[in-house]
Protein backbone atom coordinates (compact mmCIF):
# COMPACT_ATOMS: atom_id res chain seq x y z
CA UNK A 1 0.00 0.00 0.00
CA UNK A 2 1.13 3.52 -0.26
CA UNK A 3 0.61 4.97 3.59
CA UNK A 4 1.25 8.68 4.51
CA UNK A 5 2.76 8.59 7.80
CA UNK A 6 2.35 11.48 9.88
CA UNK A 7 5.11 12.01 12.88
CA UNK A 8 7.39 9.67 11.04
CA UNK A 9 10.34 11.17 13.24
CA UNK A 10 9.62 10.74 16.54
CA UNK A 11 10.00 7.44 18.66
CA UNK A 12 6.74 5.90 17.53
CA UNK A 13 6.74 7.20 14.16
CA UNK A 14 10.18 6.12 13.28
CA UNK A 15 9.19 3.01 14.43
CA UNK A 16 5.97 2.14 12.58
CA UNK A 17 7.91 3.61 9.85
CA UNK A 18 10.70 0.87 9.69
CA UNK A 19 7.65 -1.84 10.05
CA UNK A 20 5.25 -0.71 7.54
CA UNK A 21 9.29 -0.75 5.26
CA UNK A 22 9.78 -4.12 6.34
CA UNK A 23 6.30 -5.06 5.42
CA UNK A 24 6.66 -3.78 1.63
CA UNK A 25 4.47 -0.46 1.77
CA UNK A 26 5.26 2.56 0.43
CA UNK A 27 5.73 5.07 2.67
CA UNK A 28 5.74 8.66 2.07
CA UNK A 29 6.99 10.37 5.75
CA UNK A 30 5.48 13.58 7.05
CA UNK A 31 7.32 15.55 9.77
CA UNK A 32 7.67 19.31 11.16
CA UNK A 33 11.33 18.92 9.89
CA UNK A 34 12.24 16.25 8.09
CA UNK A 35 10.92 13.25 6.37
CA UNK A 36 10.02 13.30 2.95
CA UNK A 37 7.59 16.16 3.77
CA UNK A 38 7.28 18.77 6.02
CA UNK A 39 3.68 20.08 7.00
CA UNK A 40 2.86 21.73 10.46
CA UNK A 41 -1.00 19.32 10.91
CA UNK A 42 -2.04 21.63 13.18
CA UNK A 43 -2.68 23.91 10.51
CA UNK A 44 -5.96 22.52 8.22
CA UNK A 45 -4.45 24.92 5.31
CA UNK A 46 -1.27 23.06 5.20
CA UNK A 47 -2.96 19.60 5.71
CA UNK A 48 -4.71 20.23 2.62
CA UNK A 49 -1.71 21.18 0.87
CA UNK A 50 -0.60 18.39 1.85
CA UNK A 51 -2.77 15.71 0.12
CA UNK A 52 -2.13 18.12 -3.15
CA UNK A 53 1.10 17.52 -3.09
CA UNK A 54 0.71 13.78 -2.12
CA UNK A 55 -2.52 12.81 -3.93
CA UNK A 56 -4.28 9.45 -3.86
CA UNK A 57 -2.60 7.19 -1.06
CA UNK A 58 -4.16 4.33 1.02
CA UNK A 59 -3.73 4.69 4.18
CA UNK A 60 -2.99 7.06 6.36
CA UNK A 61 -1.37 7.00 9.76
CA UNK A 62 -0.35 9.70 12.47
CA UNK A 63 1.95 9.15 15.25
CA UNK A 64 1.97 13.31 15.54
CA UNK A 65 -0.09 15.20 18.88
CA UNK A 66 1.06 17.13 21.56
CA UNK A 67 -0.50 18.13 24.97
CA UNK A 68 0.91 20.42 27.57
CA UNK A 69 1.48 18.76 31.07
CA UNK A 70 0.88 20.88 34.01
CA UNK A 71 -0.61 20.70 37.51
CA UNK A 72 -4.89 21.08 37.10
CA UNK A 73 -4.41 24.08 39.09
CA UNK A 74 -1.53 25.92 36.56
CA UNK A 75 -3.53 24.73 33.00
CA UNK A 76 -5.07 27.79 31.80
CA UNK A 77 -8.20 27.59 29.16
CA UNK A 78 -5.21 28.30 26.70
CA UNK A 79 -3.48 24.99 27.91
CA UNK A 80 -6.49 22.48 27.04
CA UNK A 81 -7.61 24.72 23.65
CA UNK A 82 -3.65 24.07 22.81
CA UNK A 83 -3.89 20.24 23.56
CA UNK A 84 -7.04 20.14 21.20
CA UNK A 85 -4.91 21.99 19.01
CA UNK A 86 -2.06 19.94 18.82
CA UNK A 87 -3.51 16.39 19.11
CA UNK A 88 -7.33 16.92 18.11
CA UNK A 89 -7.92 19.17 15.46
CA UNK A 90 -4.60 18.09 13.44
CA UNK A 91 -5.88 14.78 13.19
CA UNK A 92 -9.56 15.89 12.70
CA UNK A 93 -8.25 17.92 9.45
CA UNK A 94 -6.27 14.95 8.59
CA UNK A 95 -9.37 12.70 8.21
CA UNK A 96 -11.38 15.68 7.02
CA UNK A 97 -9.13 16.88 4.36
CA UNK A 98 -7.88 12.78 3.53
CA UNK A 99 -11.67 11.86 3.13
CA UNK A 100 -11.39 12.89 -1.19
CA UNK A 101 -7.62 11.42 -1.09
CA UNK A 102 -7.74 8.09 0.99
CA UNK A 103 -8.69 4.88 -0.60
CA UNK A 104 -8.62 3.03 2.78
CA UNK A 105 -7.89 3.56 6.29
CA UNK A 106 -7.18 6.34 8.72
CA UNK A 107 -5.12 5.56 11.89
CA UNK A 108 -4.78 7.97 14.59
CA UNK A 109 -2.67 7.98 17.41
CA UNK A 110 -4.37 8.60 21.14
CA UNK A 111 -3.21 7.13 24.53
CA UNK A 112 -4.21 5.79 27.85
CA UNK A 113 -4.48 9.14 29.83
CA UNK A 114 -7.94 9.05 28.13
CA UNK A 115 -9.15 6.16 30.79
CA UNK A 116 -6.70 6.54 33.54
CA UNK A 117 -5.39 9.37 34.21
CA UNK A 118 -2.24 10.73 35.76
CA UNK A 119 -0.82 13.94 37.60
CA UNK A 120 -0.32 16.52 35.26
CA UNK A 121 -2.39 15.25 32.47
CA UNK A 122 -5.54 16.92 32.33
CA UNK A 123 -5.59 18.44 28.70
CA UNK A 124 -3.94 15.67 27.42
CA UNK A 125 -6.63 12.56 28.66
CA UNK A 126 -9.51 15.76 27.44
CA UNK A 127 -7.37 15.39 23.97
CA UNK A 128 -6.80 11.64 23.64
CA UNK A 129 -11.20 11.81 25.10
CA UNK A 130 -11.79 13.75 22.01
CA UNK A 131 -9.96 11.75 19.43
CA UNK A 132 -11.39 8.35 20.52
CA UNK A 133 -14.90 9.34 20.75
CA UNK A 134 -14.69 11.16 17.07
CA UNK A 135 -12.89 7.84 15.85
CA UNK A 136 -15.74 5.96 17.11
CA UNK A 137 -18.46 8.29 15.60
CA UNK A 138 -16.28 8.58 12.32
CA UNK A 139 -16.48 5.44 11.53
CA UNK A 140 -19.82 5.06 10.77
CA UNK A 141 -20.35 7.60 8.58
CA UNK A 142 -17.00 7.01 6.28
CA UNK A 143 -17.42 3.73 5.31
CA UNK A 144 -15.77 2.15 3.22
CA UNK A 145 -13.07 4.11 4.16
CA UNK A 146 -12.08 2.70 7.78
CA UNK A 147 -10.54 4.71 10.68
CA UNK A 148 -9.17 2.91 14.06
CA UNK A 149 -7.12 5.01 16.79
CA UNK A 150 -4.14 3.46 18.51
CA UNK A 151 -3.92 3.96 22.36
CA UNK A 152 -0.49 3.26 24.53
CA UNK A 153 0.55 3.96 27.81
CA UNK A 154 3.92 5.06 28.19
CA UNK A 155 6.57 3.44 26.02
CA UNK A 156 9.14 1.06 28.11
CA UNK A 157 11.35 2.66 25.55
CA UNK A 158 10.59 6.04 27.23
CA UNK A 159 10.35 4.91 31.27
CA UNK A 160 13.83 6.56 31.83
CA UNK A 161 12.17 9.97 30.67
CA UNK A 162 8.41 9.46 31.49
CA UNK A 163 8.16 6.39 33.87
CA UNK A 164 7.44 8.81 36.87
CA UNK A 165 4.61 10.15 36.10
CA UNK A 166 3.05 6.67 35.48
CA UNK A 167 3.71 4.78 38.82
CA UNK A 168 2.91 1.30 38.93
CA UNK A 169 1.50 1.31 35.02
CA UNK A 170 2.88 -1.33 32.89
CA UNK A 171 4.72 -0.06 30.09
CA UNK A 172 4.35 -1.15 26.63
CA UNK A 173 7.62 -1.59 24.12
CA UNK A 174 6.94 -0.27 21.26
CA UNK A 175 7.05 -2.91 19.59
CA UNK A 176 3.97 -3.92 20.20
CA UNK A 177 2.42 -0.30 20.15
CA UNK A 178 3.35 -0.55 16.08
CA UNK A 179 1.80 -3.84 15.74
CA UNK A 180 -1.32 -2.02 16.60
CA UNK A 181 -0.82 0.62 13.33
CA UNK A 182 -0.30 -2.55 11.04
CA UNK A 183 -3.67 -4.25 12.34
CA UNK A 184 -5.13 -0.94 11.68
CA UNK A 185 -3.58 -0.47 8.49
CA UNK A 186 -3.83 -4.29 6.93
CA UNK A 187 -6.38 -5.24 9.01
CA UNK A 188 -10.58 -4.40 8.34
CA UNK A 189 -12.02 -3.13 11.25
CA UNK A 190 -13.05 0.15 11.46
CA UNK A 191 -14.50 2.40 14.76
CA UNK A 192 -12.04 0.81 17.19
CA UNK A 193 -9.79 1.99 19.77
CA UNK A 194 -6.36 -0.26 19.68
CA UNK A 195 -4.74 -0.68 23.28
CA UNK A 196 -1.58 -2.66 23.17
CA UNK B 1 -26.40 23.36 50.12
CA UNK B 2 -25.34 25.99 48.05
CA UNK B 3 -25.61 25.27 44.24
CA UNK B 4 -24.40 27.24 40.86
CA UNK B 5 -26.07 25.90 38.15
CA UNK B 6 -25.40 26.49 34.86
CA UNK B 7 -27.78 26.07 32.03
CA UNK B 8 -30.94 26.44 34.34
CA UNK B 9 -33.49 27.64 31.49
CA UNK B 10 -33.05 24.67 29.04
CA UNK B 11 -35.28 20.92 29.50
CA UNK B 12 -32.49 19.44 31.54
CA UNK B 13 -31.63 22.72 33.43
CA UNK B 14 -35.05 23.54 34.42
CA UNK B 15 -35.96 20.00 35.77
CA UNK B 16 -32.54 19.85 37.44
CA UNK B 17 -33.76 22.95 39.25
CA UNK B 18 -36.56 22.17 40.21
CA UNK B 19 -35.44 18.88 41.76
CA UNK B 20 -33.00 20.60 43.71
CA UNK B 21 -34.78 23.03 45.04
CA UNK B 22 -37.70 20.67 46.08
CA UNK B 23 -34.72 18.85 48.31
CA UNK B 24 -34.16 22.45 49.89
CA UNK B 25 -31.22 23.64 47.97
CA UNK B 26 -30.45 27.16 47.60
CA UNK B 27 -30.05 27.47 43.82
CA UNK B 28 -28.27 30.22 41.62
CA UNK B 29 -29.34 29.95 38.29
CA UNK B 30 -27.24 30.82 35.25
CA UNK B 31 -27.83 30.95 31.67
CA UNK B 32 -27.02 33.23 28.60
CA UNK B 33 -30.30 34.97 28.94
CA UNK B 34 -32.68 34.54 31.64
CA UNK B 35 -31.65 32.92 35.36
CA UNK B 36 -30.63 34.72 38.43
CA UNK B 37 -27.46 35.71 36.28
CA UNK B 38 -26.37 36.11 32.98
CA UNK B 39 -23.13 34.77 31.30
CA UNK B 40 -22.05 33.30 28.14
CA UNK B 41 -19.72 30.41 29.92
CA UNK B 42 -18.00 30.13 26.51
CA UNK B 43 -16.04 33.36 27.81
CA UNK B 44 -13.77 32.32 30.20
CA UNK B 45 -13.61 36.00 31.46
CA UNK B 46 -17.44 36.01 31.64
CA UNK B 47 -16.78 32.98 34.27
CA UNK B 48 -14.48 34.34 36.19
CA UNK B 49 -15.99 37.34 36.56
CA UNK B 50 -19.44 35.13 37.75
CA UNK B 51 -17.75 33.40 40.50
CA UNK B 52 -16.55 36.80 41.81
CA UNK B 53 -20.09 37.46 42.19
CA UNK B 54 -21.43 34.47 43.17
CA UNK B 55 -19.08 34.23 45.82
CA UNK B 56 -18.63 30.77 47.33
CA UNK B 57 -20.84 27.88 46.86
CA UNK B 58 -21.11 24.39 47.50
CA UNK B 59 -21.35 22.69 44.04
CA UNK B 60 -21.69 23.83 40.58
CA UNK B 61 -23.86 21.54 37.93
CA UNK B 62 -23.83 22.55 34.10
CA UNK B 63 -26.73 21.45 31.76
CA UNK B 64 -25.24 23.51 28.91
CA UNK B 65 -23.18 22.70 25.91
CA UNK B 66 -23.81 23.04 22.60
CA UNK B 67 -21.84 21.64 19.24
CA UNK B 68 -23.03 21.67 15.78
CA UNK B 69 -24.89 18.28 14.04
CA UNK B 70 -23.81 17.64 9.96
CA UNK B 71 -22.70 14.71 8.20
CA UNK B 72 -18.84 14.21 8.14
CA UNK B 73 -18.39 15.27 4.88
CA UNK B 74 -19.83 18.69 5.75
CA UNK B 75 -18.09 19.27 9.31
CA UNK B 76 -15.41 21.79 8.54
CA UNK B 77 -12.55 22.18 11.08
CA UNK B 78 -13.67 25.13 12.75
CA UNK B 79 -17.27 23.13 13.40
CA UNK B 80 -15.14 21.03 15.81
CA UNK B 81 -13.80 24.14 16.98
CA UNK B 82 -16.82 25.39 17.69
CA UNK B 83 -18.33 22.01 19.57
CA UNK B 84 -14.57 22.22 21.66
CA UNK B 85 -15.68 25.90 22.79
CA UNK B 86 -19.10 25.72 23.13
CA UNK B 87 -18.89 22.03 25.01
CA UNK B 88 -15.64 21.20 26.58
CA UNK B 89 -13.86 24.52 27.51
CA UNK B 90 -16.83 26.26 28.45
CA UNK B 91 -17.32 23.79 31.65
CA UNK B 92 -13.38 22.97 31.61
CA UNK B 93 -13.59 27.09 32.32
CA UNK B 94 -16.25 26.22 35.29
CA UNK B 95 -14.34 24.14 37.00
CA UNK B 96 -10.97 26.18 36.57
CA UNK B 97 -12.11 29.42 37.91
CA UNK B 98 -14.51 27.24 40.35
CA UNK B 99 -11.07 25.58 41.78
CA UNK B 100 -11.47 28.50 44.66
CA UNK B 101 -14.73 28.83 45.05
CA UNK B 102 -16.45 25.58 45.12
CA UNK B 103 -16.37 23.53 48.13
CA UNK B 104 -17.43 19.98 47.69
CA UNK B 105 -18.16 19.30 43.87
CA UNK B 106 -18.71 19.92 40.28
CA UNK B 107 -21.02 18.04 37.88
CA UNK B 108 -20.86 18.39 34.67
CA UNK B 109 -22.53 17.29 30.96
CA UNK B 110 -21.66 15.45 28.59
CA UNK B 111 -24.24 12.68 26.31
CA UNK B 112 -24.19 9.48 25.03
CA UNK B 113 -22.41 10.19 21.98
CA UNK B 114 -19.00 10.12 23.69
CA UNK B 115 -19.95 6.01 23.47
CA UNK B 116 -22.37 4.85 20.82
CA UNK B 117 -22.38 7.24 17.57
CA UNK B 118 -24.67 8.86 15.68
CA UNK B 119 -24.73 10.37 11.83
CA UNK B 120 -24.04 13.98 11.67
CA UNK B 121 -22.93 13.69 15.75
CA UNK B 122 -18.67 13.58 14.92
CA UNK B 123 -18.55 16.99 16.42
CA UNK B 124 -20.86 16.26 19.46
CA UNK B 125 -19.19 12.96 20.43
CA UNK B 126 -15.08 14.73 19.97
CA UNK B 127 -16.69 17.36 22.69
CA UNK B 128 -18.38 14.52 25.56
CA UNK B 129 -15.06 11.99 24.84
CA UNK B 130 -13.30 15.44 26.21
CA UNK B 131 -15.45 15.77 28.61
CA UNK B 132 -15.86 12.38 30.14
CA UNK B 133 -11.82 11.94 29.84
CA UNK B 134 -11.20 15.55 31.89
CA UNK B 135 -13.79 14.60 34.28
CA UNK B 136 -11.47 11.27 34.85
CA UNK B 137 -8.46 13.35 35.41
CA UNK B 138 -9.69 16.18 37.09
CA UNK B 139 -11.14 14.16 40.02
CA UNK B 140 -7.50 12.54 40.76
CA UNK B 141 -6.47 16.26 41.19
CA UNK B 142 -8.76 18.57 42.91
CA UNK B 143 -9.65 15.91 45.72
CA UNK B 144 -11.07 16.55 48.13
CA UNK B 145 -13.30 18.70 45.59
CA UNK B 146 -15.32 16.10 43.72
CA UNK B 147 -15.97 15.84 39.69
CA UNK B 148 -18.55 13.77 37.67
CA UNK B 149 -19.99 14.11 35.11
CA UNK B 150 -23.59 12.44 33.63
CA UNK B 151 -23.98 11.34 30.05
CA UNK B 152 -27.76 10.62 29.23
CA UNK B 153 -28.95 9.28 25.40
CA UNK B 154 -31.77 11.11 24.16
CA UNK B 155 -34.58 12.61 26.42
CA UNK B 156 -37.90 10.87 26.38
CA UNK B 157 -40.02 14.07 26.56
CA UNK B 158 -37.31 15.24 22.90
CA UNK B 159 -38.26 12.19 21.47
CA UNK B 160 -40.38 14.07 18.89
CA UNK B 161 -37.40 16.58 17.65
CA UNK B 162 -34.45 14.68 18.09
CA UNK B 163 -35.84 10.76 17.84
CA UNK B 164 -34.92 10.37 14.63
CA UNK B 165 -31.52 11.00 14.58
CA UNK B 166 -31.12 8.02 17.20
CA UNK B 167 -32.92 4.90 15.51
CA UNK B 168 -33.27 2.17 18.04
CA UNK B 169 -32.13 3.62 20.94
CA UNK B 170 -33.67 3.86 23.71
CA UNK B 171 -34.64 7.56 25.28
CA UNK B 172 -34.35 8.19 29.01
CA UNK B 173 -36.87 10.36 31.03
CA UNK B 174 -35.36 14.13 32.05
CA UNK B 175 -36.68 12.72 35.89
CA UNK B 176 -33.48 9.95 35.42
CA UNK B 177 -31.01 12.20 34.35
CA UNK B 178 -32.15 14.57 37.26
CA UNK B 179 -31.58 11.49 39.51
CA UNK B 180 -28.11 11.67 38.49
CA UNK B 181 -27.19 15.29 39.27
CA UNK B 182 -28.16 14.61 42.40
CA UNK B 183 -26.33 11.33 42.89
CA UNK B 184 -23.53 13.15 41.62
CA UNK B 185 -24.15 16.45 44.27
CA UNK B 186 -25.10 14.87 46.81
CA UNK B 187 -23.39 11.15 46.55
CA UNK B 188 -19.19 11.24 47.65
CA UNK B 189 -17.84 9.64 44.67
CA UNK B 190 -15.71 11.37 41.97
CA UNK B 191 -14.50 10.73 38.28
CA UNK B 192 -17.81 9.28 37.77
CA UNK B 193 -19.55 8.88 34.46
CA UNK B 194 -22.90 8.39 35.41
CA UNK B 195 -25.50 7.20 32.25
CA UNK B 196 -28.54 7.37 33.65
Amino acid sequence: MRILLVGATGTLGTAVHQELVARKHDVVTVARTGGDLQCDVTDPEQVAGLYRTVGQVDAVASAAGSAPYRPISELTVADYQAAVTGKVLSQVALVKEGLTHVTESFTLITGVLAREPIVTGAAASLANGAVEAFVRAAAIEIAPQRINAVSPTVFTESLDVYGDFFPGMKPVPVAEVVRAYVRSIEGRQTGQVYVP
